[in-house]
């Protein structure tokens, strides 16, 4: 999970702060690191870890100008949580300054790591973005760059989609599968390519459209165009970023997030109906999902818990200690909604169980006289290899237990998932299109050496 | 604008915990600085500007041992931003140690302070806090506690809800017109009291009851009892408590917040319909109205606007610039929700108009047909003077535009509030048991001098 | 041990400045807290934990607008080491504003302390200033400054040299008996009133005089004048200024301060000659008296111990574990300077003997056939209660030990103080006007009570 | 200019603590960045700007656990100053881990770095050091340490004295001119290597020789042996390590610092005596020759100026303004010493000439009747392009100007310089031996291509 935005600014005190607004609205894509490249005299690099905000000062945008940049947040996948692995990555060799921005993970990152050190090359850190900034430096030497990011393509293994300053030009690459989203918007003050639509508006721009799986979006003295790179039999957009990772009001592949939400609720209400007395999301991941549920129901939409606005996502802390003790400062129940009430509660998902347990608890608690549980998303079975933290498949409940011993486990009175074609039907994708290997146990690319790791 | 705890706990290594878990749940209640005083030999006090999460660490909780302690967290109304001024105030005298955490406002502050000064009285910072240690410390001198809290409540004008630690007492207490809560809870820990109930289920302790206005709750000797110190003719609660300030899941003065916000959803919707696609919130303030007014007026609830998770509330940030900037940074519209559609849009209360008039616009340009703005509370027509920051009169909208102007200001199609009889009804607590002077202009005490300055 | 500096200057901006310059040049007299007053609109206060350079940034500087102000560096001796002790204290009363930096220590502290609080004074602070704060803040109400000054001297016991700001007049007040130094420069700027005469060479002004024993220098309107305050019998000059505190280049009650060690040094070669092959200081203490050793003795100055630039002076980095560690980091052995060779080493005093013992070890270990130590002071025999922090009795060596044993103790070949007749000649000051309660035992005002706590 | 260390320690929780205070020890070779790798399980590297004991506490020491280490201090000659370029630079290749430390300058670096570029290599810093690591690290893959390290050696042109952990072995190498220092010592923890026999000190270990030009020294499995790498026809060792740059009490190829400074003194008094009243320092790089100058001379060795011990050097903090602030903030003289005196001077060296013109003037203000500068260097003519940051010809007023000229500017009433033969006297090493370039212009080795960057 990694946010990633380009930049070309007709104005160069005005990029920096562009490329702040748009991380900033990817936030939600990564909280450990944010970094920003800028092409001024050569490229100018800054990147720390902790959130936007806290890396970039008033002071430090100031000394960033240039007309193009490039943008990063991150959440770590490959690597540990390190300065280091702090992202853009940007180095120089004979083509000239070069910087990556990188959204996915490679399933043969430690082939093509051997391939490469084999070869002599050197590695300074333990992100496999330092392969891909290897492999097209070295494309770009004799290459233009459509032969060379048709190079990498064949190359690389996984998901990869990436924003690139090289020199002064921005790029935007799609990955032939298409995994991660990318899209074009345009402003007054130029143009800008953004993991998420969110990140278009949040800037005053209009999107123009997405990048397409194998498509290149290049930025050069100030004339956008794009090119096709490289071409697949299928696509294979994630999933879960409808699910669960992007931003209800962004616009993935011509899918409004917020909508598919809506209808994975209206979808559960019919597969999945019940008697209850109130209909609850599980703040704020299931929001959406339950008001569209609520709506196909005719059940009062209700809260049953509310959040303390002062912390962030329980997903996105790693470590499981940390991520008990924030469901504990995080949550606390409405007694008087629940109170002798049948009560529905919708989540997105179910990754390891223990979230979904803690909260039926608090909410039997506070006097709740049923409590069913839904989930806006089949059970995952298997873990992610391109770029979406799942872990290891001991720590998905779904991978080892049946509904019913979930059901038990978290102690709810009913619990159903949807099923994968409600899913389909929800989000309007075709079947053929779309990464589901975390609901199938099918992975689109070969993932052996990933799993060996 | 402020958050206050007290807590007496059987494990001298739990204290600061305890506390500090309190105070993260009324973070909500001031940004500003945060703190805690804890007698263990002797009162050791550790305060400093910033979040609850920013200030302590669990190195500095492990050198707060003490069975009893108090906390604060602070959003200044009177003074300035300054660490000086950062709760609690922590004193020695010939009484011992006295340490007080106080939310509220003095109207007569200034001449209090004048009083003192004349009586020869050097003042360390510029908060009425240090008004009430040096009268509480004097009174304290030659009196039992009662007696001194009577007295103390004789000599302020204003609102005063404070929290003390008088050597190793703890004292809850509430000022005659009880304009700001205070409710005790019991653990198996030992007692806790705090601003809100929230506070107390975030430690999983259970809500004895509210500190009645004029009364004390006093912790000695690991027992707990209730003195009744100071009658008055009238209560005076604030009922923006109930509006805004509050957290929902909350119940203040045996009223549930969030069924009050449902009910003056229900109620707008009774006193104001219209015909509209959908009802909408503005996040997170209008959220709970908003589903009362959709399952009032049988319209669809379906959220217009989404709200980037990694700002603060607008309310709460100082200086007019930062307060249009981070309506920028914090707001998206659901397109796809609103395009087309005729919407209502509600808010818990409209103070200075700017951040309406952003809203209205962000949600035209995304293609709305019609926007139909409710308020949940009446005009805001006049300042407080007891502890809330709406500052003068001038930035309130309503002290000078009709209902018309204002509509015509946030370019609504159409605007109405909650009527003030709609707004009692809703509460359900008796008019001449509110404070409404924010409303009605009436206020329950003397503001002149609180007016000059 | 604090340093202390007053400042007029007729340019607003400058006056920051040069507070800040002077207490850069006072930052041997204390690096605990560094601390500024300014009387622009109010008095403005900043101050923090740590040296000089750390507390105080151009930036803070320039927020310091007035024409006057006073400023602080502390070594803590009464009270604990927080912020909350830190200096200036400044208030607020009817008189005004107030601020106090004070130099030294009240031995009957305990005594108006209690008195205050019996008379209902609360403390806000564990520190002496706010004693002297409280009894000025009174006696001005309804006195002239003069008279204040004076009521204030009938009161206090001990030592006290002050800087006040008195709204925008500055005074510097040095006790009847001028325990520490305060003297007076003028320069281009303004005036400047300070501890030590290098800070007023160090903002490039030049000294009128020492401020007298009983003495005020007021700064007001511009004009400074002299007032004497109170009379003493006799003077009571701290003679550790001269033999470790001061810095070299100030001179103190016309005395300078490289002169007085250079003249120990003699007078030590003169009392007690060695058979050696060098004299060597122990840096960078031991450096003037060594050079006058050898001028008088003819034997070769030379190096033995070089230390490290990047560590802070023993003395004052409080706790004994952290006092052993500097040791061992800051001093190295010329072993070339003193293989075979007989070693005089001098050194300003001895107090605990641990770091005298860890040299002479080192300097035998690196093969020096005689080690011959000198001490530039006589035997220091009892605490100090007016301000310099050598702790209780039981940690100064000569209050229990011989000097034949303290001799065995540090290991070293012979072992020599200079008597109390040749200190008294060195520095040229009448016994009677010299304060050598830690060398005598003869306290110039009684501490019982100092004792007693 | 740079510090560099390399530990094998038997105790994996000592190794970063002897590193640490290794590298305190060598602080005043570079106060810009400190940063230790250790060789645990892989290699754990840790860096940061600023100075050792800012960058590493007892938290980040005692996660850094490893048998081997290397460890740096920098201050700037190539490269920028930013994190990007702190050290040690660690890799991983083929050959596993590389780190490495650099003390030095290549004058083929822009030359190298083209090479390696239109070889196809990338580059992540803008420090000569990566070059460094790139090739050897492509010598590794093929080819045993010692292999390697001679064809490294063929490659590069300049200084370059290293410290490289390779895996867990620990490694040292100077360059075949051996131009900066590097010794080893043994201590009952293990083996240290470092550019000071002063570090070896400072862990309690003994000195056992220093490396050979050419020499590397290895250690590996807990042994340690000695190999001849590369001849060369000349040694050249710097002689500004002995005038200026490394501690008194460090011993470097076998000539002690402190005697050849001594001696350097001496011989100034023979070249260039003078009639005065006494022979005093320019605080703290002409102290020891002032002491040489005074006994040989027979004049009282006495101080003129006294430093603030709370500011760094003055010849490292970069940038021309902070250099001439802190010459005020730094110096003050002892009036008394100087008052109607004549006064003998002495510094190591006259780099631009700012410096010694202030204090000049300082002493002539504070009354001095006559004021002789000696310098305990021949006359800087030429830049150095060897790791000693004398920036360019411009800047060096030796360039330019007569002693005659510059003794104007200085203000002096004499001015001598020690002559080329004297100095050479003074080291005790052959003149073929020296790097003498920046006193006589003749470089060992082309210089063309660095003069032209």
């Amino acid at each position: 999970m990694c946010g990633i935005v380009g930049v070309f600014c007709n104005d160069v005190d005005l990029t920096p702060h562009i490329t702040y607004y748009a991380l900033f609205s990817l936030q939600h894509r990564g909280q450990e690191s944010a970094g920003m490249a800028v092409s001024g005299v050569g490229v100018n690099l800054y990147k720390d870890m902790g959130l936007v905000s806290e890396v970039f000062s008033n002071k430090i945008l100031s000394m960033l100008k240039g007309n193009s940049s490039i943008g990063h947040v991150r959440y770590s996948t490959t690597g540990q949580s390190r300065i280091e692995n702090a992202q853009p990555l940007a180095v120089k060799s004979r083509y000239g300054s070069i910087a990556v921005a990188h959204n996915g993970n490679l399933v043969n990152y430690r082939e093509l790591r051997k391939e490469l050190e084999i070869d002599g090359k050197v590695f300074h850190t333990d992100s496999d973005t330092e392969v891909i900034v290897y492999l097209l430096s070295s494309y770009l030497l004799d290459n233009d760059l459509e032969t060379a990011l048709s190079m990498l393509t064949k190359k690389l293994m996984g998901s990869f989609t990436l924003t690139l300053l090289l020199n002064d030009m921005v790029v935007g690459y799609r990955d032939p599968m298409g995994f991660k989203p990318l899209c074009v918007g345009e402003g007054e003050f130029g143009y800008i390519i953004a993991s998420e639509s969110c990140a278009i508006d949040s800037v005053g721009a209009e999107l123009i459209r997405d990048v397409r799986p194998g498509e290149a979006v290049i930025i050069e003295d100030g004339d956008l165009r794009f090119e096709k790179i490289a071409g697949s039999d299928k696509k294979c957009v994630c999933v879960f970023e409808y699910i669960y990772f992007a931003r209800p009001d962004s616009v993935i592949d011509g899918r409004n997030v917020y909508r598919v939400r809506y209808n994975i609720g209206r979808t559960l209400a019919k597969e999945s109906p019940a008697e209850v007395d109130l209909v609850s999301p599980v703040p704020d991941s299931g929001t959406t999902s339950s008001i569209g549920y609520a709506h196909e129901s005719g059940k009062p939409y209700l809260e049953a818990l509310i959040k303390n606005r002062y912390v962030g996502r329980t997903f996105i802390i790693p470590g499981q200690e940390n991520r008990e003790l924030s469901v504990k400062l995080k949550m606390n129940v409405l007694r008087d909604n629940v109170n002798g009430k049948r009560v529905l509660l919708i989540d997105d998902s179910i990754v390891r169980g223990t979230t979904s347990r803690k909260i039926v608890e608090l909410v039997r608690k506070a006097g709740a006289k049923e409590i069913h549980f839904r989930v806006g998303s089949p059970p995952i079975v298997s873990p992610c290899y391109f770029g979406i933290d799942m872990s290891t498949r001991e720590e998905l409940i779904a991978s080892e237990k049946s509904v019913e011993d979930i059901r038990r486990d978290i102690m709810a009175d009913s619990l159903a998932y949807l099923s994968l074609e409600g899913l389909l039907d929800s989000v309007g994708i075709r079947r053929e299109d779309l990464c589901l290997a975390c609901l199938t146990s099918r992975y689109p690319v070969p993932v052996e050496c990933a799993m060996k790791c």
